[in-house]
């Protein structure tokens, strides 16, 4: 392990947390708010630390596989532990333990919180809280092209850890070109969002903190009803519309610009994305139309958004969607396994997975007939070779086997079955509220210390997505 | 489609159905009660229709992969059509659909009932009911063996599709010597379980009936609180045993027999199959000791006895585990998708392919840190072919997709989503009993038609096993 390289990187992602602090300071001058020397001490401990990480001597640049695993993981947990402190310091989350759930919950994209009262929150907390979401949206991928310069070819490895779904191989002949692509997809989206939710009556601040927690498939709000505190169909559809935008693979956004229509209509993992929205959102609005609304067009709202907000694992809400028939609710926690697209914000095990899977699956019944047929999997075109058939594979059964006892042990904190397993399933899979325990008028603030730090570590494991477990 | 072929097998099938009416007959006739004309009918009808089918003339001997299929398929649905004309025709269940779900559940050793009141049914019924988990407790391994020598080689067809479990290409060789071996040792422990029932003061009808039940890990009981209703240790631990053993690869007892102790200690089917199952003991004994029962040997013999039922599909209980913690349940739940060994006759996932698959697992997060390392899944010192490790796992991943979905259609009745999971869970792996709506102390009696025919359709699906899909 080259441990110096290593703890050197995380001396530049804590300079780069450090810039992030610069905006919810500034909030706080403005506002005049309580939270202003808190930001103050967490930003110069940020920095300091940074700062004598960075300061390291390099003997040796080679980084290997493993080293590049390290990286990411200290990554982030070095981001949260430091990202914590305006939080803790504040005192807003008197406990650290909370204050690091929260933050791993923002930089991961989740949106599990623990504060059970987020509107006497002072600004600067809650614009940090949603900026966590932004920062952590496009992963470390920013951090990965910022840092790529001082890691030479082994930052390859961090790239390859990172990138949002397995999609790295295309990426990687034109790595910064494809990041910077990215990330111009992104900011343009976060203004177009900004500036529409302006115009459904949010302030400015709440337009960029619900923008924030948008575009990273989050789901932290300002209010504690969640999107429902607007109670605007407006808000409800231009979130929705974004959410959808926000778990769709970005470089279909520069194949747009390019004016590649056609590819875009064509790509297979975008069909199934909308497919598998479009049915949920159907059957839910008739569902919920015929035992719960008695309104179509209130059952389609609710339907489009929450089905919108699973799938793409960003976790906000406009209902008490647990009051639901299990129908609806069913229908909810099937998507907590789909998630977003591939080179999307959204997590969980990822549409291409699903869609490959699924071929797989249909390959095999069609041997039971033809025994001795030989055909491959194919994708775009392209065959997908039997190994890498195998990883994802693996990839789905791990990630079910780590659903299965993450739930077993969560269960010892006495709760009931749909509580424990849509814990485990909304923090693996970033995705924030639940069921029951932890639906969306609960938080995560009851449980023991123990499962806050299990949940924690299962955001991390979901986020890090094993990603490089996984790629093709 | 050799259409022909396919149905004149029917028609042996359904000779030996009638066959196996025979013995409640003379019950019922012995017994003097209610049924005897019911009975009478019944074999006859089947008699008949068994007797015109084999009149078929047969004008092609061929059989191929498609014809196995459809034999095996039509099979349990003829048996279980036929099978149900006693319990309609005696009014012991006034619907057919009840009558024909009941059947279903018997030959497919699932042991889920419809029936609310057991105890009130004449002994002959009784008797049928549980005969009918016996003759299915080892497939039509043993209709096979009687049907093949008309089949002539294409009756390995029908063989590969009931083996029960991913171990035909072991025996291929010697078909008949090894179905002869699964069924000696399958008679041998019927006989000592029904004897030291006897000794734990069952009647011999009782005794018989729960034999039947155990050995096909079937579960159907002679009293509506199942093996609880005779409180008594010694039965407990009894049919706990009986359960462990049927759910263990039966070539295992032939291999005992010929003195190859070593072998068979080495098993690491076996193994598995042991450590799952002491570890879910152990795991429930402690957590129920200090959450319910506050005795360590009565939660020891509840947990023991709940453990191997489920595990082994069996489905009897001894306690209304829908009371127990949601960890305890969890585990139990957990079983569900276990199942028995390979060659024995229990359902579900199987432990034979848990183990590949979690070889399997491990080899892909090793390539992680190794990703040039090339290494071959092993099992008993041989490689298993990647195709046949893609082929486990589309298995695992259609069953799991099989469960999710039929779950959703189940939850369209309106009932909460443990009842709608384990009511799939229960007849896909043909355990019987779920949690809360079919929970221990229900029923299946509630469902909706349309939901008893889908259910019918799982336990089918369950049974077949997908066996020639992935065989090996």
């Amino acid at each position: 392990m080259n441990s110096k390289m290593i703890f050197k990187v995380q001396g530049y992602i804590l300079l780069i947390i450090a810039m992030g602090m610069i905006a919810p300071l500034l909030i706080s001058i403005f506002s005049n708010e309580t939270d202003i020397l808190p930001f103050f001490i967490s930003l110069a401990t940020t920095v300091l630390s940074g700062y004598l990480l960075t300061r390291i001597k390099i003997t040796n640049k080679q980084i290997r596989t493993k080293d590049g695993l390290a990286i990411v993981t200290l990554g982030w947990i070095f981001a949260s532990l430091f990202g914590a402190l305006p939080f803790y310091i504040s005192g807003s989350i008197p406990s650290f333990v909370d204050a690091f759930f929260e933050t791993v919950s923002g930089f991961t994209t989740t949106g599990a919180t623990i504060i059970t009262d987020i509107e006497v929150l002072p600004k600067g907390i809650l614009f940090w809280r949603s900026f966590t979401h932004w920062i952590g949206g496009m992963g470390i991928l920013v951090v990965a092209v910022a840092v790529l310069p001082m890691l030479g070819s082994g930052g390859f490895h961090v790239f390859k850890a990172e990138s949002p779904g397995p999609i790295a191989d295309k990426i990687v002949p034109r790595i910064k070109d494809t990041a910077k692509i990215l990330y111009t997809s992104y900011i343009i989206i976060t203004l177009a969002e900004f500036i529409l939710l302006l115009f459904g009556g949010m302030t400015p601040f709440e337009s960029i903190v619900h923008t924030f927690g948008t575009l990273g498939t989050g789901g932290f709000s300002t209010r504690n009803g969640s999107i429902g505190a607007f109670n605007s169909s407006y808000i409800y559809i231009i979130i929705s519309i974004f959410m959808i935008l926000s778990g769709a693979n970005f470089s279909l956004y520069y194949d747009l610009y390019k004016g590649k229509w056609r590819e875009v209509i064509k790509n297979s993992e975008l069909r199934l994305y909308l497919g598998i929205l479009a049915f949920s959102v159907i059957a839910i609005t008739i569902d919920m139309n015929f035992h719960l609304y008695h309104d179509w067009f209130d059952s389609f709202r609710h339907s489009l958004f929450q089905s919108s907000s699973i799938m793409t694992t960003t976790g906000y809400t406009t209902f008490d969607y647990d009051q639901w028939t299990t129908f609806s609710k069913g229908i909810l926690f099937m998507l907590m396994f789909v998630g977003g697209s591939a080179g999307s914000t959204g997590g969980s095990i990822k549409v291409i997975r699903i869609l490959i899977l699924a071929k797989l699956i249909k390959r095999e019944l069609t041997k039971i007939l033809h025994p001795r047929a030989i055909v491959s999997v194919k994708l775009g075109g392209k065959s997908i070779a039997e190994n890498t058939l195998l990883n994802i594979s693996s990839f789905f059964m791990l990630y079910i086997l780590i659903f299965v006892f993450g739930s077993l042990l969560i269960s010892l904190e006495g709760i009931g079955f749909m509580g424990s397993m849509s814990a485990v399933a909304a923090t693996l899979g970033n995705i924030g509220p639940g069921f029951d325990f932890v639906g969306p008028t609960h938080t995560y603030a009851d449980f023991s210390i123990l499962s806050k730090l299990l949940l924690s570590f299962l955001m991390l494991l979901g986020d890090w997505n094993f990603s490089q477990y996984s790629l093709f």
